[in-house]
């Protein structure tokens, strides 16, 4: 599927106070638009607007976002690297890219952009919302500012609020590209051996010690060495791989976006806020997530009311949302098209 | 009580086929030898030899370390900072100091160095040897290097063998501190602050989801904010305070030592090896430690013949054996008196 742009009339004003004074969306549809079909989903981290190409055998016949059926709809988040108004992009004030100079934006922002984009493809209500991980948080955020909009939820490894946790490690990536000589410098390459750091400090969180103990242990034969182990290798491995793909800019501003996520904030206290969503939802957990524990799923369902809870058995950790798609299809199918 | 050196006649080879010209090994003694009441405590990662500093309340009176009643050794390791021959010393061959030149060094050469201080003190036997962390995995290996050494083995949050889950997180340190443009400088605080973050990539393994969010959630009163978390700021703060009292090249020696743990190289299969530990063995896992889960002392407990499991309650993670003294008196004091 070709990548669209929607370019917003005006400027886009942000939580933080700053204003975007421009907005330019970049998305991907699948299938055909009936009124009643679409399907939003919300993207992950480092991910682009094109789900078939980051969610293995969910954009597919018989799967949960069967373009025969639906209408999938997934928007490049602000900030990102994949075409959505980000630091690379001209600044019109200034005429130069935004680099480091990029206003700070949140999750609540990223989901209001995409709401306008909604509106642009005519759609005043999606059948479903899904989101895994900081795709949850945008998800959740749009059935909290447009209840109109979400028919239904479905909210996979994620959470309410980020914990201390999470944080935490988001930090530890932020040093690592501070802690690169070249960050200062207003070029699209700036941070990158940094970046290479943070996201191989990323995949700890996303795989977690079963996910690594279950692919990365050595190989019979192999048993004597002392040094070079295929899980160092992986972690260089990784790390080159995304700097390939993304900048430091765009890396470092959506780690602190994710950092700002927090459906209480302006709102009230967490647990009235979640008590305030109205549509089905279905929270789903992964057993060996150890960025997003089950407990903040469990959260979530139990101050959602009527939510239902699965959990996904899987040793791959965080990652399982993207592995497990078979285990997802059984559970996320039929949530979405219950009548 | 005041650091002591012994100075090794000789040179000392190492396992990787490497030799040091000379082995300077600082040690902390604490109460008399009577012929059967030493203890002796082998130190993790960029501790020093100075138990007392660094393990609160256990050289006491009452305590497991009571030095009225034992004699308890802790020896620097091979590599690190506190004054055992490591990156800073001079290279007698060069006249310089050793910094990235210092041979490649695993947790047997760090045993084996101290079981020369054993024989240089008189100590011919320990009524007990001590270790969390990989202060574990030295004693473990020197109850396999001298069975007739070693009386009883207490191995806390430790492990048979370094996990590929380990190793990718001290790979990410290493990335970090090699990605600081200062690594190559022959300097004293060269890689300082690629050190800063590896060291906050560190502390995310010791005290896990349960340990931040005890103790980093915001306080009330600042749930409206969306940057400058607590959990951020602890990051920063610790990777600098260690900054300032450890160097880079230790760290990112005794890190690669820590990946080669394997009591079975070289030995033949873990399982039967570990069947040689012919001492009575306290093991004790920390529920919530992510980074040496209790699966792996399980897994000691039930290869080392006869060895008793203890599972600590704790919420601090990894760090919980620093931190859970009163616990862990209870269960190892009497362990190490039982006639």
């Amino acid at each position: 599927m070709p990548l669209k742009y929607y370019i917003h009339d005006g400027p886009f004003e942000l939580e933080c106070g700053g204003v975007l004074p421009e907005l330019t969306i970049a998305y991907h549809t699948y299938g055909h638009f009936t009124g009643d079909n679409a399907v939003w989903v919300c993207h992950a981290l480092t991910a682009n607007s094109d789900v078939a190409d980051w969610w293995p055998h969910t954009v597919e016949a018989g799967r949960f976002l069967d373009p025969a059926h639906r209408f999938v709809v997934c928007a490049n988040i602000i900030g990102s690297h994949y075409g959505t108004t980000g630091p690379l992009h001209i600044n019109p004030a200034t005429g130069d890219a935004w680099y480091g100079g990029f206003p700070f934006v949140t999750i609540r922002d990223m989901a209001r952009a995409h709401l306008l984009l909604a509106r642009h493809l005519g759609v005043e209500r999606v059948q479903a919302a899904i989101g895994s991980s900081i795709g949850g948080f945008q998800a959740l955020e749009m059935a909290l500012l447009a209840p109109e909009f979400v028919g239904r939820l479905v909210l996979i490894a994620t959470s309410a609020k980020t914990s201390p946790w999470c944080i935490a490690f988001n930090e530890s990536q932020r040093m690592a590209i501070e802690a690169d000589a070249t960050w200062d410098e207003r070029a699209p390459d700036a941070g990158r051996a940094g970046m290479m750091t943070a996201r191989s400090i990323g995949l700890l969180s996303y795989r977690g010690s079963s996910g690594y103990n279950a692919t990365q242990a050595e190989r019979d034969g192999e048993e004597g060495r002392m040094e070079d182990f295929r899980a160092a290798s992986y972690q260089r491995y990784q790390g080159e791989k995304l700097a390939r793909r993304y900048n430091a800019y765009s890396y470092h501003l959506i780690t602190r976006a994710f950092d700002s996520h927090n459906v209480g904030r302006g709102r009230g206290d967490v647990e009235r806020v979640l008590a305030t969503v109205s549509c089905p939802t279905l929270v789903v957990g992964i057993t060996t997530d150890i960025i997003f524990p089950v407990e903040e799923q469990r959260f979530l369902c139990d101050r959602i009311h009527g939510a239902r809870l699965e959990i996904l058995e899987s040793e791959f950790g965080h990652d399982g949302f993207l592995v497990e798609h078979d285990k997802l299809n059984t559970i996320i199918k039929p949530f979405i098209e219950k009548k």
